[in-house]
């Protein structure tokens, strides 16, 4: 591969495109956008945007990564949880709909862009791992509730705000008694009809003689019939008139160009959920590509995956777009259907395209009942329940940030949840990092092998002290490692030698070089010899770069049996130099070492 | 000890206090007066408050400490690098020394105090980690460059405001024409002398006959020395009316009681910066307490030093003191001069309540300059040029650390340096953790020791992949670990059996777990088994209580050798069975494996 290759993906899989490649491709394309334009309009809604621009969201984002993307399957557009973000984001701007409110929303595509490139640029794509697997589980998983709370309303025809789960909950309450009758059929045949096409249609289909793969994309034009029926009951029934709600007119022709804001008050404002739908964004889009490409044996490469999602961000802020990620089910039925190449992502943006210039008078009177059923029965398929029983079951620390950040993103919102949880999850890791594991160890009699005196039968000498760390010396436990030995040289007043044994330590930090050099200093004042043994050859070719090794008041000793050996012998008269057995030990009766 | 004893250490040392203790507290106690009172009213004018208030500081907080502390020696205060925070904290909320500004410090010690002692409770010490020794020792040199340079106007006699170094600078430049001589005559001499006290009085009392201990203490009270001439001086000479500026009338009497603010306004401004000082007050405290434990084989507990440090600031705050803290040249004249339990700070503080109910009509003649220069000479051993020299040799990434704190300290402020340099150390850290190394390894012929194939001249089988991986795995490097499996399959389309070598992996959390599974998923539909080998016996344990066993598609052998051969023997004819030596194996040098 080129390195212009390495950062231009198309050229590598478009220089060797050919005829069957492009069938493969097209039919995918098909039958993706027969998906993608309920689902884009439904999202806009989500998003709290007029219906086109979850189509304007839906080109030339498809065709940015086509040029840039590295997955060979992954169909990107509009996605709920990164729509309800920017419902949440831009409502802290102005009210949903409102022109301050769309600026805001393709503000925010255009800094997700702007940071998604930057990132995958500079290489920063590590950030992502900030959002542990038990904390985006229960972030997606929460988000769904909330998804699916917030479409209620349109399945009911009622005015309800509302962005936690209380507020809607109690909006619902409120106006309950302004139920209209003929949106709640409409909303609740689509939603029954939705839930029958995902499980019942795809065995209808195959007693009919198709293929299992055929009739399970074919099932996927589910939510496309349901719209199409919508639309010719609404038209001949006249339900517009007995208060159905429909998306309305929506202006057909080309995406416009927009330059998208650049007041710095505004960006400041969205600066944090921007980089949260980034990061978001990037982290789903990234595992759906993943599972994908492994299945062929493919690969995908994370960090040109952050460019190309900013591409794709930024494509769609100066077109109209709000952001935009990978879609999980969208991709999958790209996969299933056989897409070869991006290709089929550009192909799908033209259908995307080709819907708006001629598709978008005859949309006018579908129901938002029946978007809101399309939301609700996609957004279902990301509970997530199997991770907090795994949870539960491997660590209950893990669990109790899954459920804090479950419980933040229903009460207070999408961003105090996802922020608690990254920041619950990174405390917990920290706290554990500060108190690595350590042991007092002792010889096995006759073995040369050295144990934890609290699991084994070891040899000990009282005027020798030997801590085993198992762990690297890094600034997060350098002092719990000062405090740690002084503690077990305060309690051995007999003790004249340490012997730190490095057999586990893969690295120094210059944290843990000063402590080591601490504990060296105050030990030799309180009359005791810092000793090591066991040290790595990379660790002891960094320490050769300090002045370490001169200020050491004991020895290095390559193993550690040479080590007890040696201080044992040369210890005076009082520490015994034949050691006793453990169960004689006076030292391990009294517990103390 | 008595679990009581454990939270109020005054119980212990307490009961077994004798005649002879209480002489060698009562000495050490009168030596630390003399040095403490000059300090108080320096750091008070560092802090931006009149002078009474350093008196205030060092009275109710030491008698806390007695009360609380663990460390027997260390000797708590006002501190030049403490004040220099509270100064640029309380000047964002009003100017020096206005009435807002000297509420907003009370309340500054308040919160803090107020956060150690819930940290202390909470055992939330491990945060204080998260300040490496880099950033420490680069924001304690910045803060001492500024603290000197903050002086300088006191030693000129003009008025410069200015919180950056380049702001002071500037200030400093503008009013050059207004030098008052003599001032700068009583600063320079001041300056020379305090020097020379370090420096030169030491041996000329030596020589006079002084024990080398004693003549060390009889030094440090320079300080007192120069206050009292520099008194003499003005009142004789008259030089107030020459311009000289003095600390004026200090209030003579009890330190007052007072109720610090609970307005959430200032306290919400105050939670950073009172946060920072807490963490770099209890950083230095404890480092201080354990080098001076040390020395004597005695130990300090540092949750408990929080909960002393945190109930020696609240004690501050309600009787007029600034924020305070363990300080080290304070401490090691104590500890040099006999100082056996913490009774010794209580005696300091009823010497300094002394000073404050007789001794105030007498220090109002005190010219600022002299304060000045006590400052700058103090604040000039806390330069540490070591360090840096040390970083530069042993850790670049480390040493750009330290530099950028120094910089960011010097050009923005205290605030942003310490975040900026706790920011930096973790995003490298994460940095570092979220790419751990994993070697690729084959049998070293004949031994069955499995080492790195970059490394060593090993076997290998083109069906067999075998990854060791020298880290626990967790949330930082489980995306890191997915990419890096699949890559090395995706590379080797002949592997069948993948082994994961886990000698090195300590722990496995939730996500290292989930990704384990998403890797054995994805490598099970391109037709490769996943197996583990060498799992240590607690990370076993902890997988019982997953699926994880029962989802495998491999097995888990005991041993890498056992995997290695049985794989070997059982896959089909075309992966070979008998291992060529590595410099023959054509995969090896087409650089593949």
């Amino acid at each position: 591969m080129t390195p212009l290759a390495r950062y231009l993906p198309i050229l590598d899989w478009g220089s060797r495109y050919d005829r069957d490649t492009l069938t493969s491709d097209l039919v995918a394309a098909v039958i993706v956008t027969v998906m993608l334009i309920p689902q884009s309009l439904a999202y806009a809604l989500l998003a709290g945007l007029p219906a086109q621009y979850g189509l304007y969201a839906s080109i030339m984002p498809l065709l940015a990564y086509a040029v840039f993307g590295t997955s060979r399957t992954l169909a990107v557009g509009p996605v709920a949880v990164i729509s309800l973000m920017t419902a949440a984001a831009a409502g802290t701007i102005a009210a949903p709909g409102t022109p301050a409110f769309i600026e805001a929303a393709l503000a925010l595509g255009f800094l997700s862009g702007l940071m998604l490139v930057v990132m995958g640029v500079l290489r920063l794509g590590f950030l992502a791992n900030l959002l542990s697997h038990p904390v985006v589980s229960a972030f997606i998983s929460a988000s769904a509730v909330l998804i699916a709370t917030s479409q209620l309303k349109h399945l009911l025809g009622v005015d309800a705000e509302g962005e936690t789960m209380v507020g809607m909950v109690r909006g619902l309450a409120a106006s309950a008694g302004h139920i209209n009758l003929p949106t709640l059929l409409i909303g609740g045949i689509s939603l029954g009809f939705l839930f029958w096409v995902r499980k019942g249609l795809k065995p209808l289909l195959q007693k009919a003689g198709l293929p299992p793969r055929g009739a399970d994309l074919l099932a996927k034009a589910g939510p496309a019939l349901a719209v199409l029926i919508a639309i010719l009951a609404v038209v001949q029934l006249g339900l517009e008139a007995r208060g159905v709600r429909t998306v309305g007119a929506i202006p057909s022709g080309l995406p416009p160009f927009v330059v998208p804001s650049f007041d710095p008050d505004l960006l400041a404002k969205l600066v944090v959920p921007a980089f949260l739908i980034s990061l978001i964004g990037f982290v789903e889009s990234v595992s759906v590509a993943q599972t994908l490409a492994a299945k062929r044996r493919q690969r995908i490469m994370p960090d040109q995956e952050l460019t190309a999602l900013g591409a794709s961000n930024l494509a769609g802020a100066f077109s109209g777009g709000f952001p935009v990620t990978g879609g999980f089910a969208r991709s999958v039925v790209n996969f299933d259907a056989g897409a070869q190449t991006p290709a089929a992502g550009a192909f799908t943006a033209v259908g995307i395209l080709i819907a708006t210039l001629y598709l978008t008078p005859f949309l006018a009177p579908l129901p938002k009942a029946v978007l809101a059923a399309t939301i609700i029965v996609a957004v279902l398929s990301l509970l997530d329940l199997k991770t907090p029983r795994m949870l539960w079951a491997y660590s209950r620390a893990d669990f109790a940030g899954w459920a804090a950040t479950v419980l933040l993103t229903l009460a207070i919102g999408v961003e105090a949840g996802v922020i608690s949880g990254v920041v619950m999850t990174l405390a917990l890791y920290l706290w554990r990092a500060s108190r690595p594991h350590a042991a007092i160890v002792g010889e096995v009699p006759g073995t040369g092998h050295y144990r934890n005196i609290a699991r084994h039968k070891v040899i000990t000498d009282p005027a020798i002290l030997t801590i085993r760390i198992d762990e690297s010396l890094t600034y997060l436990n350098a002092r719990w490692l000062e405090d740690y030995v002084l503690k077990q040289i305060a309690e051995r007043p007999e003790v004249r030698h340490l012997i730190l044994m490095a057999s586990a330590v893969n690295a120094i930090d210059s944290s843990g070089l000063e402590s080591l050099e601490a504990i060296v200093h105050r030990l030799s004042e309180a009359g005791v010899a810092t000793h090591l043994s066991e040290v790595k050859g990379p660790v002891m070719d960094r320490l050769a770069h300090s002045h370490f090794l001169e200020t050491l008041s004991g020895k290095i000793f390559l193993s550690q049996h040479e080590a007890f050996t040696t201080l044992g012998a040369s210890s005076n008269g009082k520490a015994a130099t034949t050691p006793m057995p453990a169960a004689e030990d006076p030292w391990l009766m009294r517990g103390l070492i």
